[in-house]
């Protein structure tokens, strides 16, 4: 009883803290009027500068890589590192927990491990990436992929809305282009990555469960799908003569959804959330549609099946209504799994709090994605209220927040166990 | 075979002639890469005055109302009038032939009957109206509303692209507001109403045949159909828990086109033009749908009944994916039939000059269909290829446009004959 009273006590007290400390992140943007806070602005420069108070409140010595990562070091004198970052960039018109909150909880989780004295086999970083949204350069998880080594040069010419480059943005921030490979850690001294994130779906909150433990983040395929037929006058072309795009477009959005329902246990998901109908009259038959079409599952397989069933009944739809469609790739990512150790040593930390550990995907792309490359990885999940994020109406409770700090030390002094257990994927 | 010959050579000498005419009027433009040519603008006071030379060139005097509706009289002092009229306003970015086609072939046809000698019952005015597309003000019809007392005076604060007025164009035009009541025909001194248009569709073309006789304007109702789900993340918010309203604007679309499919032996046509998602980003299930569905048909009820079938399905579609739905009615239209003794002659005279008098109802909206309420009316359809209209690529054949110019003016000399014997609906 008088751990569970303490665990209790605990939970309040950092759910409290955290949502301070978030409130003051949130305050940081550059309208007034909703939360924008951009890679390399300074916005990021007021964000990380405040991050990097905390983490020295917290006994942390600080560093600064090229892309402006502000990276917390516990015990840095200790060669190998745990991981524990999520990132401080955000949306525009964004929710203040998506990203800041696996920044907060790993800050307050060093705390905790700091006053717990636990005597760890590694020393702990708190990364803050700049650029996980990629809403300045569309250059998503940058900031991580230096980390791993993997950053991509061509993102240096990619321009912002007023035409500046990634390249000069790093200058005007004070940077120098020529040290980003000095951002990479070497493999070797890397222990494992953790990355705490609110679900940003409905799962949790429907299974009244207040933390999750991600299977891995799933794979994408990014498509725009174009049919050609004829425009024409919406009156004087009869039924049965008509090569009508959108009521082709129609049914070829249903069968993308026919198709991941039927793969909806492996976490599959399709969405059409654009489409534009041209010309765009209500007295023209629409003679060219084109919308996106993006699926994303746990099993790239099933996923590139699911691909192939919406083609062939696209196919049928554009012969028997004389249409023509075509289907561009945009972008696609292969699943990537997180460790299953780390997930069993996760869901026994949640187990141990009293709750039922809840195994899930992540639908959402993550920085853990990219560390993954690099080392063991897992993420945790926190119960957000209706699933939304990406939103000012985004919002995960003290209670959560603060369990799922004591989770997250939990979990670091479980995992300091078993360590030397561990095999790198890849590098064994 | 003499006769044959002699109509053969009308044909070929009328066509060419009307071709000459559409193609100096469709020079007329306010851009002189398209066609454009709006109701009260500087380029309608150029055509109207082309096509009243050519009026006066076959023997008719030329008065012009307050709505800028030039009139050609053929024998000014008879009191009875036949009416003979078509548009000379375009759409943006038109073809020569849509409206002016009716105008060029009613000044030929009096210029036949004048060279044939013929002892008609009445005069013949030609008419060409400048507000038939409704392109500057969305007042469409405006100028046949006019010359039936049926204008309408709210019509007069619309306001085009540049804020000006209807009722100061007017005055611009050097008309005065005040004499529009002066433009309505007084019913009992009016004999009928005829329309020569190309169909607009590709029913002619399909049937290889030049011309038919129209047996009505088909009615229609214009809505516009919301559905409101929830926004919501394309990959963290499973399948079976999505209220994706794309995905239901998909059904609704296909239970339109269907329902249509059911009425197609009465012309019925469902049409979804314009379609809006929103958010209206690839990475985000579409929380609110907005499209435009017209439905048109030859009979009211089985439009109405139609639009009821779509609603019913709706209602069905929208509780299985809790969505709501909501149908705003923008623009209803009952169906104008065209006076069946007409329909008769006309189709008598098309079988003389031997062709297959098809019937076919009209799926666009005409000035015919006003004049519908002054006087007995009907329209004659010209072939055109592919169907299209409104669009550059907008075309009649000579012989085509000649034999309806021949077919014409048989029908002025057919009607005559049995003028007496027609009673106007309603007025009866």
């Amino acid at each position: 009883m008088a751990k569970t009273t303490d665990i209790a006590a605990d939970v309040a007290r950092l759910g409290q803290r955290a949502e301070a400390m978030l409130a003051e992140l949130g305050a940081i943007s550059s309208d007034p009027s909703r939360l924008v806070r951009l890679f390399l602005t300074p916005e990021h420069r007021r964000a990380a500068d405040l991050v990097a108070s905390w983490m020295r409140d917290a006994g942390m010595t600080v560093t600064e890589d090229a892309l402006g990562t502000m990276r917390g070091h516990w015990r840095p004198e200790v060669k190998k590192r745990f991981l524990i970052g999520s990132h401080i960039d955000t949306v525009i018109d964004a929710g203040k927990y998506d990203g800041p909150l696996g920044v907060v909880c790993g800050i307050l989780a060093v705390r905790e491990i700091a006053a717990r004295g636990l005597d760890l086999p590694f020393g702990i970083d708190v990364l803050a990436f700049g650029d996980e949204e990629g809403s300045r350069f569309r250059s998503t998880l940058s900031s991580s992929l230096a980390c791993t080594g993997n950053f991509d040069q061509s993102f240096l010419s990619l321009t912002d809305n007023d035409g500046i480059t990634f390249g000069d943005a790093i200058v005007a921030y004070g940077k120098r282009v020529e040290d980003i490979p000095a951002a990479a850690y070497d493999p070797a001294h890397v222990a494992g990555y953790i990355e705490v994130h609110i679900e940003q779906g409905p799962v949790l909150e429907a299974e009244d469960l207040p933390l999750g433990v991600v299977t891995g983040i799933i794979g994408q395929s990014r498509m725009r799908v174009t049919l050609k037929g004829e425009a024409g006058h919406a009156g004087t072309v009869p039924m049965r003569m008509r090569r009508d795009a959108l009521a082709g477009a129609a049914e070829i959005m249903l069968a993308a959804e026919q198709a991941a329902l039927r793969s909806e246990f492996d976490g599959m998901v399709a969405t059409v959330g654009q489409i534009e109908a041209l010309p765009g009259a209500s007295n023209v038959i629409p003679g060219c549609v084109n919308f996106s079409l993006e699926f994303r599952s746990t099993t790239d397989e099933k996923r590139e099946n699911a691909i192939q069933q919406v083609k062939t009944a696209a196919q049928h739809v554009a012969s028997r209504r004389m249409l023509e469609v075509t289907f561009e790739q945009l972008y696609g990512m292969n699943t990537t799994a997180c460790t299953p150790i780390m997930q069993d040593q996760l869901a026994d930390v949640i187990s141990g709090l009293g709750y039922r550990p809840i195994r899930m995907p992540s639908g959402a792309g993550h920085d853990a994605q990219v560390m993954a490359q690099l080392c063991p990885t897992v993420m945790m999940f926190v119960r957000c209220r209706g699933g939304i994020s990406h939103n000012p109406a985004e919002f995960a409770s003290e209670s959560d927040m603060g369990l799922a700090i004591v989770a997250l030390t939990d979990f670091v002094e479980a995992f300091s166990k078993a360590t030397s257990e561990l095999v790198i994927p890849g590098r064994a």
